[in-house]
């Protein structure tokens, strides 16, 4: 833990104090998003201190040439960047003629924060004394709009309290703004028009190279004592920025407030030639409305999404601030509503991993959206890669591949690699199984089979198809091996015989072999289309056979355990324990080759697939593989903790499965990567929601039944959750005594607990 | 082979007819340097067509700021790279108003350039039209002197064969250049001033960052049909450029010509403030003994230098060609005498590998420059090492190593590693033993112990150092281990056990023990003073041997050969000859992760292993070993092909052999790597060197006796190669018929040719 400012709360999270050192991390931890679009916390008006400036638009991208040291054949050519969008939140304020700045002005008290999950609003009020000691206090309260997802509304009000102040309020919007993390100081924007409509104003500006249009618009009202001023403001027009300026005159004592709406319309939603017009139409309907309908249809819309998807926790308030944070971000960042997106590492709350689509997708956020959301959102995210099928198969083609074998990139915007480290890029190949067991893994939670022959067939045979290529059958082992691979351990690179990547091989083609007889059998029509379009013979199907039946595994007879690869057992096996503290974490401290050849594990690797496939495996063999991995693993992955917690929480290590559980909770609140500046771990939030779950709930789906396994941290009284199962909403509650089961709805659903069958029915709580 | 253009000729590089498409690449082969100062073989006039530009200065480099697409700790910050130093050879033509330019004018025939290896200059000549229909003949001589190694020479005529012509010489200096290869275009030197005095001109300018100083200098004369013109130039004086206009007029027939002095003065050398007049005096003495008299001391030197050196073939002028231009351009760019100075990969004659220190050096350059020069050149190479010991030391500090161990870098200009890729940079560690064993080396073949404990034991303590530490204890195997390395065959990155790297550390932990036993009994003193120095204790040199005593070695018992490392068994053991031609070069084919879980070896790894520790391994072990990695390996390396002619030789695969000859000694000449425009690979050119002497020669050094297999390649009439054995001068010659010796100076010399032993006395002509 690194950091411990964020003030405990079960519903809001609260800073409290002004420190010009945090204002980075703030930015990251109370940003704010609707789906639609994000950004991070910056301050409305004038900051010259140091800040990490970011709004993002779902969708919205850039290809950044790459930029490489030594280039290798087939690294891609360009890394697609989520774009930092054009400012609309920006609202100039001057005061008595000094520009209010928190970095400059004479002091600041009473500062606070707070981002309040439950209504979907973040605020900030401070007391700040001028140069002048003119002393203000200041109150901004913003939030995007769920319900009007182009609309993100800001209220601004300031009250000088030991004098009277002439202010000028001066909101603007900028699309002369950069990305951090570009690799050449190439401009991303090309601005088009700057216009002005009453009190309403338009940049339109398109991205270079992808051409996407948008207009930043905004339209901004002023107040006395909450009367409004009507008033014409100056107008300055600028080539990439446009401000309007109102001056209001109060007395100490009065408010004077600026109420601003502004936001996106972009061309991925409305006829590129039509922008300005979707603008206008989506300002007057937020203006109808005015700010504060607009605020209450945020805290209902807030409402439904907390009546389904929120974890209470009892008795422990920072694992509860915890959970919800982590919940609250997920919904921030994704609402399923498009299969065009996906969900980036970082959500909208910085630019690393360009906010792009990784294997996390499929790995740890499919559960929850299936668990929380209509199977609708789930589906979405399935058919996103099966519209970029073709694109993964032109990749393995770039690759050496033939024959419609499909290699899923490692980070893409639009089904194209963007990566460019040839150990992750070319080798990471795990990700494709992530991708079948995603299909396999959504038609084992909603029971929804028709995606597989309308669409999941040919992603699955695409995948095995690469699997089967990748395979090379070694004479000396007399079995085939995947050699020269990065498992989900970046820690180690072009290793042998991954065992997480072999075992999700042979499942692979397993698995596809089954579906194509289950489709050709119960399908038919789709089989013979997708036999057309696919051409697979017999005799492809027999090699993929004998590649997963002969399939080569590591194992250690001494130890009883799959090695994580070949040769795993000849490194000096010296336990994280016994490492000096100095030396972590060691990705910052240690050089890459020295990590490599140590054994410790950046994140779940062979548990890894011991988590994906738990039915195969005895609990047992999961003991023994748990306490021979554990004490190697560093968890330096965002994605780690949360593994561990399940399997700690199976194997009844209760302590453990807690210590693990708080650190995915809490992992950017209390940044224990020291980097949560840089943005939030959004992907990994849906890992958090998964060690409760799964973890202390014990729930898994077997043969179409949801079983349930309830455990309880000492730390907590209580703690409940709520699952949609095939359209059933089961609230589950665990106490330090009992469990209990509660069903909406009309029909009875039988579930297992433990050992036991029990039949919950509607509105009828059953305890156990 | 990739092109045929160069004339075959015994001593002569010769092309004819003008080419546009071959300017780049003749500029690499045509390159002159006198081991000071080297350049490209740019045009003097005015060329607008594709050109890279490039004359460079022994020993002056900037470090330019890394690029790197994913920063790992590690990496350094820096990579240096050779400086393309300021233009002194430029004289712009013009022509009754026309500037002279081949990529422009109406026509150009007879061209003609001839690099004359013998007497050490190159020679261009050419018949223009130009736009008017004025024919113009051009002929241009060029050398760099080896006697003032700070002073070029160009003569340049020009006659008008059909009509009368206003020439204009516009002799010129430019310090505005740039590197082709800048990372991010930085500047990379700073114009302090540029002067004028008389018919001298200079520009002084420093290099950014590393600040050396460098006065740049010319001076020319014109003359008509070889009467000096008497006449004051016009001067154009610019910010980082300066000339002078000559204008003659001459009738058809008439030769208006230019002779230009020019070069370079260097802080390494003079005092900075001092750097002009050291120019005047450089030009001073130049022009004093004039164009003529200096080009024949040039012819005089080159004699020198080919007297001990030159190896001839009879019977077969591109062999011929090829060993010749191997040896001249060996000499161009390194003579030996400045222990600061080492051997580029390029030269001077490209950008390409920065112009820095590889393991090329130790394992390539040094047995070439032992035979053929004083031994105090090969000593003064060991000494470069020894002067960046502490340097060694320091980077393995970097990488986490203690207590004095030594990691020389992989690329360095002074001391400090340059490279920047983590498979390279901090795997490819085998460098350090190539620097062990050049010490073993040289005193094998010089018998100057003296070395050892004046320099070469701390050398070897860091290295033994480095490896007892870097080797871990696998209890699995109950041996000493070597894990995450890359060998000299860079198509395996991060593998376990590689043979020759394991090989090489045990060697080098049990040479360092064994000569500090020797420096201990011999030389008392001296190890007293590292004792002291080195804290070596018994206990640390009890856990060296520990090592030593246990390293692991990966062996095939169905193979009976040592494996290149760990699982190598387990690749698709497809042989090259099994290979599409359209997948090689597989470097430009195939995907990074295909070349790593291919059975292709860039260069000998193994082999070399098996080079460097002959008397180790039997012949039936090299056979076995030759028979199994030879039919995997693709030579893609410049540095493979002579290690694989010396043990085809040794084997008596006479056919296979002379294949790889031609290969390595017409590399460049042939293009066979399609990549000569980048420069020439120079440190390559003494493995050709080796081929001959080693490979068909067959000679060895063992027990301070030169031994001899002669062998030839059923191509040849006969070739001779001399060689300095500890300052006894051998020349041997080999026909088909027999083998012949002869001895310089005044002492027998005993030798063992085959099996029997052979005593030549000197001028006396023994024949076997």
């Amino acid at each position: 833990m690194n950091q411990d400012y964020i003030q405990p709360d079960n519903w809001s999270i609260i800073e409290e104090g002004f420190d010009k050192e945090r204002v980075k991390s703030s930015e990251s931890l109370f940003s704010i998003g609707n789906g639609a679009m994000g950004q991070r916390a910056n301050f409305e008006e004038q900051y010259t201190g140091p800040t990490f400036q970011g709004s993002y638009i779902a969708g919205v991208y850039y290809p950044d040439k790459t930029r490489v040291g030594w280039w290798k054949n087939g690294y891609p050519e360009y890394f697609a960047k989520v774009l930092n969008a054009p400012n609309w939140i920006g609202i100039n304020v001057e005061i008595n003629g000094e520009q209010l700045d928190l970095n400059t002005c004479v002091s600041v008290s009473n500062f606070r924060r707070e981002l309040n999950m439950q209504e979907g609003w973040l605020s900030r009020s401070f007391t700040a004394t001028l140069q002048n000691n003119l002393e203000i206090e200041v109150k901004v309260l913003r939030f995007l709009s769920l319900d009007l997802d182009e609309v993100g509304a800001i209220n601004y009000q300031v009250t000088p309290l030991n004098g009277e102040a002439t202010i000028k309020f001066q909101p603007y919007l900028d699309s002369g703004i950069t990305n951090e993390d570009t690799n050449w100081d190439d401009q991303f924007w090309d601005t088009l028009n700057v216009s002005t409509e009453n009190e309403q104003a338009f940049i339109e500006a398109k991205t270079m190279k992808t051409g996407f249009h948008t207009c930043t618009f905004m339209q901004s009202s002023v107040f006395v004592n909450n009367t409004k001023q009507e008033q014409r403001p100056e107008t300055d027009k600028q080539e990439n920025a446009i401000s309007f300026t109102y001056t209001v005159s109060v007395n100490a004592g009065e408010t004077a407030s600026i109420q601003k709406f502004g936001g996106y319309t972009v061309d991925r939603n409305h006829d590129k030639n039509q922008l300005v017009s979707a603008a206008k139409r989506a300002l007057h309907t937020a203006s109808n409305l005015g700010f504060n309908a607009l605020l209450n249809k945020q805290k209902e819309a807030w409402s439904k999404i907390w009546e389904m998807s929120d974890i209470t926790i009892d008795g422990d308030v920072k694992a509860q601030q915890g959970i919800r944070f982590n919940i609250f971000q997920l919904n921030q960042t994704y609402l399923g509503k498009d299969s065009t997106l996906n969900i980036g590492p970082k959500g909208f709350t910085g630019e690393k991993y360009g906010g792009s689509t990784y294997w996390d997708t499929e790995a740890y956020c499919i559960p929850f959206y299936m668990a929380t959301k209509d199977q609708k959102v789930a589906r979405s995210l399935l058919q996103y890669r099966y519209n970029h099928l073709e694109k993964a198969i032109e990749n393995a083609e770039k690759l050496g591949f033939k024959n419609g074998a499909a290699l899923y990139p490692m980070v893409t915007m639009n089904g194209e690699e963007c990566h460019n480290e040839w150990e992750i890029t070319f080798e990471e190949i795990h990700r494709n199984g992530a991708i079948a067991f995603a299909i396999f893994n959504y038609y084992r939670y909603t029971g929804d089979y028709s995606y597989i022959p309308e669409m999941g067939l040919e992603v699955l045979i695409g995948i095995a198809r690469f699997w089967q290529q990748r395979a090379t059958f070694s004479t000396d082992k007399n079995k085939y091996v995947i050699l020269g691979v990065t498992g989900p351990n970046e820690y180690e690179n072009n290793i042998n015989n991954n065992f997480y990547t072999n075992y999700l091989a042979k499942w692979c083609i397993d698995y596809a072999l089954e579906q194509i007889e289950k489709v050709k059998e119960g399908h038919h029509e789709d089989y013979l289309r997708i036999a057309g379009k696919t051409k697979i013979t017999h005799e492809e199907l027999h090699t993929w056979k004998k590649v997963a039946d002969n399939m080569f595994f590591p194992y250690s007879e001494k130890h009883q355990v799959y090695l994580q690869q070949d040769g795993f057992l000849d490194k000096e096996l010296i336990t994280v324990a016994d490492l000096p503290k100095a030396d972590r974490p060691i990705n910052q401290k240690w050089s890459w080759d020295r990590i490599l050849r140590s054994p410790y594990i950046k994140q779940a690797d062979t548990l890894q697939g011991f988590y994906f496939f738990e039915d195969q495996f005895s609990t047992e063999e999961l003991k023994r593989h748990f306490d021979f991995y554990e004490p190697f693993t560093v968890h330096e992955s965002s994605l780690s903790p949360c593994v561990h917690s399940i399997q700690a929480a199976k194997l009844d290590q209760m302590e453990q499965a807690y210590t693990f559980y708080l650190r995915t909770s809490r992992l950017d609140l209390d940044d224990y990567n020291k980097e949560v500046e840089e943005g939030l771990h959004i992907t990994s939030m849906a890992g958090t929601w998964m060690s409760i779950v799964e973890g202390f709930g014990g729930m898994r789906v077997k043969n179409d039944t949801l079983h349930f396994e309830p455990r309880i941290p000492k730390e907590w009284e209580a703690y409940s959750f709520k699952v949609n199962f095939r359209d059933q909403i089961l609230k589950v509650n665990v106490s330090q005594s009992e469990t209990t089961f509660e069903l909406e709805g009309n029909t009875d659903l039988n579930i297992q607990v433990n050992d036991n069958l029990v039949t919950v029915s509607p509105n009828n709580l059953v305890k156990i």
